[in-house]
């Protein structure tokens, strides 16, 4: 049994930052002299919801939520809200836009033919997803009661570059791979939402930020727990929330501005990246993935030319300690997720670790 | 600041043994030497599998789980099926029984209303949910789809002592406050659902158990994310699950074990519910609020004559570490919620207590 902690490339769940795990374990058999563990505490008691209404003003804070929107942590993660958003937005018009970039936003939209007539505005599969597409290629309907995508495609390693220009249809953006790793301007969309699990928080909760003045107009059949608009009027709490999710992620907001909040992650991530990527250029024997203007900072995708090399270099870096480096099983090769919680060092001593293979291999 | 851990009488989420929140914290940031925490682990990766396996096995043999029914580890809380349950299996005739006991199993029938028609097999109310009816006063429709029941009434304290017979009506029960406290024959059920934050988990995720025979037939507007089918196929894995929950849920169990499994917790909760009980039969000043044959073992509600002493009651029980005896807006007047987890020592103390007041009031 190791005592060391490896350096972990997983694309979700994925690594949190250690202090934060530290402050979870110290606190677990009381938090804070209250006698008790966060995780035993009634949703409904004062000190539970003096931890809800920091974790809520501190994430209002940090992503400059404007008061036109309200923040609600959800069960069920990204997923869930797949069906939500249709569920909830479509009936204004029974039809909307996806753009379909990844795997996800895929999913999304096959999800969504159930509940509207769905207007794929563009779709990236021509080119095995490896690209996105410029404002001027998307396939825009006026009808549409949203424009939906994913701002990053996990699998695939790309990342829109841009904000989608759509008029006066409100913009719908699954961010669950790159929420908080950059500014956003909250105002331009509609709806925002993440599963919680990649850049945030352990498993088992998601965040939705909407803009209020579109909730109320559900599809009669909508399971109560998904209204958008019973969940604003009961403050995330029509039912038990995922308490100690949400606890987590406070930890997290709080480390988030020792970082110097998402203005400072937007720099250490582009650091991160680029050291990766200057790599990957650099190299006889490692290929990006994805299109050089279409790359994630969040997640790194590539290849050598041959499967065998792959493996081996997938192995040899497990036994060294960077762990979870196996592509998506629909793409192959490799792939480095290095969300907020990846520490500098270990982004510097992937990179190494890849050229010392490329030059004993 | 104390160090002192309190008793607390939550009646969710709630209290959970010690030693498992010390095995939690103790392996935080590093679960036995794997490097990293069980809440950044790919629900995907071997390490995190081996743990899901062994919940799920330590699952089905504590619960004798026969091989006719699955399993499911999924998002939501018990509430999510309110409508999870009517959307998969409503179907089948367009009907289904609930019998309303308080105020869930109320809000599992209201939901139930927007999928097909309710026939609401019996209704409490009318003695304020103090009781639990007879079988023969059950008003039960051979052309249900299904019978839905709620096994103990967190708010009112009262509990199903016997096993509705419904012939070829599959049971579905809602055995939210009440699971692994009591041998269950599950083979009698078409599905059994529970929330985990009362008897098993901190919150953030649902137990269904269910006769893979009846999923499949799930109304076609069902989210992907609560179809039955679809998470049986998935093996509770269609989208990331709350891993750490179930983590958690797996260190219950194993606490379990060293209880005597629910044989031995039978027993125990017995014991524990039987000292709060005699206290109130000898009681001059604090009174149960439930029927005596229907009273629930998980949750004890009680009063006194008035509200003041109520209140005075409260505040003094809380100065003396007993947290969380409020009783619910509903009901008004004490709940002592005594799950599993509560030990023996917190009743006996609360018992004690209860007896002081009464002699000093």
């Amino acid at each position: 049994m190791s005592t060391e902690r490896i350096f972990n490339f997983s694309a979700g769940p994925s690594v949190l930052p250690l202090t934060v795990l530290e402050q979870a374990a110290a606190e677990m058999t009381n938090y804070r002299g209250s006698g008790m563990s966060v995780m035993e505490m009634s949703h409904r008691s004062k000190v539970y919801l003096n931890i809800f209404e920091e974790v809520k003003s501190d994430f209002r804070r940090i992503m400059k939520i404007p008061d036109t929107h309200e923040i609600l942590f959800l069960h069920g993660g990204a997923t869930l809200q797949f069906s939500g958003v249709p569920l909830n937005l479509i009936g204004k018009t029974g039809k909307a836009d996806y753009a379909v970039t990844g795997n996800f936003s895929g999913l999304a939209a096959k999800e969504a033919k159930k509940y509207g007539e769905i207007n794929i505005a563009c779709d990236t599969e021509d080119k095995n997803h490896t690209y996105i597409p410029p404002q001027s290629a998307l396939k825009l309907d006026p009808q549409a009661s949203y424009f939906h995508y994913c701002s990053n495609n996990t699998i695939y390693g790309t990342e829109w570059k841009y904000v989608p220009e759509t008029g006066d249809v409100p913009l719908v953006c699954d961010m669950s791979s790159n929420i908080m790793s950059i500014p956003v301007d909250v105002s331009k969309y509609g709806l925002i939402y993440a599963g919680v699990q990649k850049n945030m928080a352990p498993a088992g909760a998601a965040v939705v930020i909407l803009d209020k003045s579109l909730a109320g107009h559900e599809h009669p059949l909508t399971p109560k727990l998904m209204s958008y608009k019973i969940n604003i009027d009961g403050d995330s709490m029509h039912n038990t929330p995922p308490c100690y999710t949400i606890y987590m992620l406070g930890l997290v907001l709080k480390w988030l501005d020792t970082q110097g909040g998402i203005e400072g992650m937007e720099k250490i991530k582009a650091a991160k990246a680029k050291m990766l990527y200057d790599m990957l250029d650099e190299s006889k024997m490692f290929v990006g993935c994805a299109e050089k203007e279409a790359r994630s900072d969040m997640n790194v995708t590539f290849k050598t030319d041959n499967e065998e090399l792959d493996n081996k270099f997938i192995k040899a870096a497990t036994a060294a300690g960077f762990e979870n480096l196996k592509g998506h099983r629909v793409l192959g090769g490799m792939r480095a997720s290095i969300y907020n919680a990846m520490p500098t060092e270990g982004v510097e001593a992937l990179a190494l670790f890849m050229r010392d293979f490329e030059r004993n291999n």
